[in-house]
């Protein structure tokens, strides 16, 4: 079925958000009424799950099409190798740009641009050194904004003086004893942010991207607007600080048998000082309630994109995709942060919006079929009917599900990846870096982990939803590792290293060498 | 234990050159002194091993020192792409060049190096798009030489005219009928090239490699000395033509039983015209006597090179590294040309040569550990004492053996892999680019292949050392090939695709986050 191509693609990512901590998902007490709103209007895909555990590799994933093993961005802070096409790349070479207001944790390649002799400065090594992406404002969130962020520059004008109004206000509350209190530390949380609510990184991107958009007139656009919230320092500005008590909370998943011979790699995490931290009541309590202020402040802003492209008239030619990096343990399993593939990790909140007539029948469905944070490029390209040249995503679109089809052969099956070498539990386990790797591929009713060096976990999610009971030993379950086992070993296999070129060319070339005089096998 | 660096580097390539088609190798009726010679002064490996049974994936992985499936050139005429670093890029880094007469098989990856904006011609486009080397003559063998050579300016210069002298001389011969009779046709194979041999493609490469010798004077060098033979056409010129007889063949090794059932790929592979042909003992007995005289006229023309480093004192300070790219099956097995996992095929004659004294006890050992192409790289960069900063070779430096040590915990079992989407096996398999690869691992006793969409193959090696039986149905096996499944599947996690951070970077990461100022779990 062909369709007439939308014109812009509004891409929104919240950053740590845990798919359960949405109204229209389920969760009880938070208040979420614009991403609600959007669902409505949406497909929801309620198992969708991300590439990885971790911001780095799981946005690499999401901005690529392509899983970790593949880009090869196995962690934070990972330059993303210059080969590598990114959804700014797709569109660039259909003449199209990938605006960016937000985080995206690329880390440039210089090397490798330096090694090609690309001229540092020159828009190709821009291009390539911000992942595809053209900065309109980039923020990340984990420290002050550095130049490539106005936002630095906005606080001071608007009365936040210092050298780093963002550590003093923004993750700086005041103590009780007068001085700072600083947001990243867990203990001050509850108190509110100095920085007043407008003037918070939610509120700043929120703008910078209205800006964007309003600037943009009848052009087409492409944005990624990417909030570096809930993710921590937790601090949130007033009301959000206070929005919620701890009585809000969704229980907390874990069961003392989980404390009972873990998996090594999971017992390593168990030790590291985030798991210890939120092992306890009072930093859960405390913690939580603010996660779920940042979700709600989070939500308003998102409502205030949507609402102005209703008012310009944009909404109708407009591609929405929400979706998210990662979630948070918040102390569920004995575990604070994330990494592992427990589903608060790996599950994500993802919808699409395509405003078009043929997309009405479905608004507000909840597909059930999995779908990965790879399918997000080839879903854009879909909905703006680019058909890039050389095209090395790995997943697929979502688009069918969105006009109410159902595409044959749909997988069964999710993977996901983890490098765990830049963390404590390396040391704790006493492993090089590069031993540090683990594997997980999800069914419906199986959730299987391969570990480079230690026994496989194995849950069986029919039974024990929740994951508390690890099989991964169970002599019973033999075989079901094994036929797991060969489907990532399959997977694996279909990594599909012919990154230069497709298997199109590849079926032109085939069996050609004697129109081109050679022959090999001729009497 | 430190030594001299040496100077040099002398790395020399044939192409489908059999291990077992030198007499030092064993083959009773083949004349090879000049490469016995240098076995006598080098360290031979009597299992070495390619990684790929066809020019373009085995060469990369050659040229690159990482696998088939990390470099991502699973075919001929497959780009390699540009952030592949070669054993060019880790010399250029040094501040030193590698600079090639003859063969290489690479191709640019001109969509890579446009959509980095390297400009076109600039000196950093000359070096990725000759995947490293600086080409002082390269000549691919295949068709007429381009304009990257000076073999058809050199062919006119003797007399040999027309527009396409290689076609009509070099690969032409007299018919019976007056007419050219085309080196193409095996029919022709048993005539004398038109070209005289000290004209021939052996000889020019070899007379071009000694003049950039004599040039070099005392500076440090190295140069990559490939030549296009003894590969298809087959026609030598005289008198090598006529030099040996079918009575001077090895025996082909084939049996009838291997027509019964052959496993699906072998099955298609030998529908092909190329087995088909070498199916008929005629072929056989034409064209292995002048595969068997190109063999001699190459190793007259090493010779020549061998003994002007000898005759200039050049020798003392150049590491010699002779190997090859695949083999032939010249009708063994059924088959004809290559591409599968045969050890006619994938077994390499390597050898290196370090003249200094600490390499004087081990002259002429042949070592039985085995060696795969991916050490040429880390064994010439040991040699030439060059350190990377971001070393991505995955193979290991032979060094050491050359010297008298055994490595510790050195490899048991050597890897190769095939992507035979390009070839008609494809289309009588009725598959689809991207469904058509396979993954062998070897060690001494078991060689295993896993196919994708087919039941794996088998041999027992020790029993059957020639490859007659495949067990991969062998229901009393079905451990054992779980177990060299095992094998490939953690070989194939193990395939490090972080390119651009080393573990050693890594390692100095880990748990550093709070010196950076970032806390995630401190109350």
């Amino acid at each position: 079925m062909t369709h007439t191509p939308l014109r812009n693609l509004l891409f929104v990512m919240s950053d740590q958000l845990r798919w359960d901590h949405l109204a229209c998902n389920g969760h009880p007490n938070i208040s979420t009424p614009h991403l609600d709103a959007l669902a409505a209007r949406s497909v929801r895909f309620d198992a969708a799950f991300v590439q990885a555990g971790v911001c780095g590799p799981s946005r690499m994933s999401t901005y690529t099409g392509r899983y970790v093993g593949s880009h090869g961005v196995t962690w934070n802070r990972v330059p993303l190798p210059v080969e590598q096409p990114t959804l700014g790349d797709y569109l660039a070479a259909a003449g199209r740009k990938l605006h960016l207001v937000g985080k995206t944790h690329v880390i440039a390649d210089t090397a490798g641009l330096k090694r090609l002799g690309v001229p540092p400065g020159s828009p190709g090594w821009r291009h390539h050194a911000s992942g595809g992406f053209v900065e309109v404002d980039r923020i990340e969130g984990h420290g002050p904004p550095g130049a490539e962020s106005g936002y630095a520059e906005y606080l001071r004008a608007h009365g936040y003086a210092g050298a780093d109004p963002w550590t003093d206000h923004v993750v700086g509350a005041d103590g009780p004893d007068g001085t700072t209190a600083s947001g990243w530390f867990l203990r001050n949380v509850h108190l509110p942010a100095r920085v007043a609510e407008e003037h918070s990184e939610t509120a700043y991107v929120t703008g910078r991207a209205l800006r964007f958009l309003a600037e943009q007139g009848q052009e087409p656009w492409a944005l990624h607007l990417s909030y570096v919230k809930p993710h921590w320092p937790y601090l949130a500005p007033a009301p959000y600080h206070r929005r919620y008590s701890a009585d809000d909370m969704l229980p907390v998943k874990k069961r003392a048998s989980e404390l009972d011979a873990p998996h090594p790699v999971v017992a390593a995490y168990m030790q590291m000082e985030e798991s210890q931290t939120f092992a306890r009541d009072e930093v859960v309590r405390q913690v939580r309630p603010v996660y779920m202020g940042l979700i709600e402040q989070l939500d308003h802003h998102i409502g205030r994109v949507i609402q102005a492209l209703q008012d310009s008239g944009q909404l109708d030619h407009t591609l929405i995709v929400f979706t998210n990096d990662h979630g948070d343990y918040g102390g569920d399993h004995h575990l604070g942060e994330k990494d592992l593939f427990h589903d608060q990790v790996i599950q994500s909140p993802l919808m699409v919006f395509d405003p078009r007539p043929e997309a009405d029948a479905t608004r507000g469905q909840r597909v059930s079929a999995m779908a990965e944070a790879v399918d997000v490029v080839p879903t854009a390209l879909d909905a703006l009917q680019i058909r890039p040249a050389l095209d090395r995503t790995q997943g697929r679109s979502l688009m069918p599900w969105v006009h109410g089809d159902t595409p044959a052969a749909w997988r069964d099956c999710v993977f996901a990846e983890i490098d765990y070498s830049f963390r404590r539990a390396r040391l704790l386990l006493n492993r090089r870096p590069g031993e540090c790797r683990g594997w997980m591929v999800r069914e419906r009713q199986w959730k299987y982990v391969r570990w480079q060096g230690f026994a496989p976990q194995l849950f069986n999610l029919e039974d024990d939803p929740d994951e508390y009971v690890d099989l991964g030993q169970d002599p019973r379950l033999a075989a079901e590792r094994q036929r797991l086992d060969e489907r990532l070993h399959a997977w694996l296999n279909d990594q599909h290293p012919r990154l230069t070129m497709d298997d199109a060319e590849v079926a032109q070339r085939t069996d050609r060498a004697k129109e081109h005089g050679i022959h090999y096998g001729t009497w």
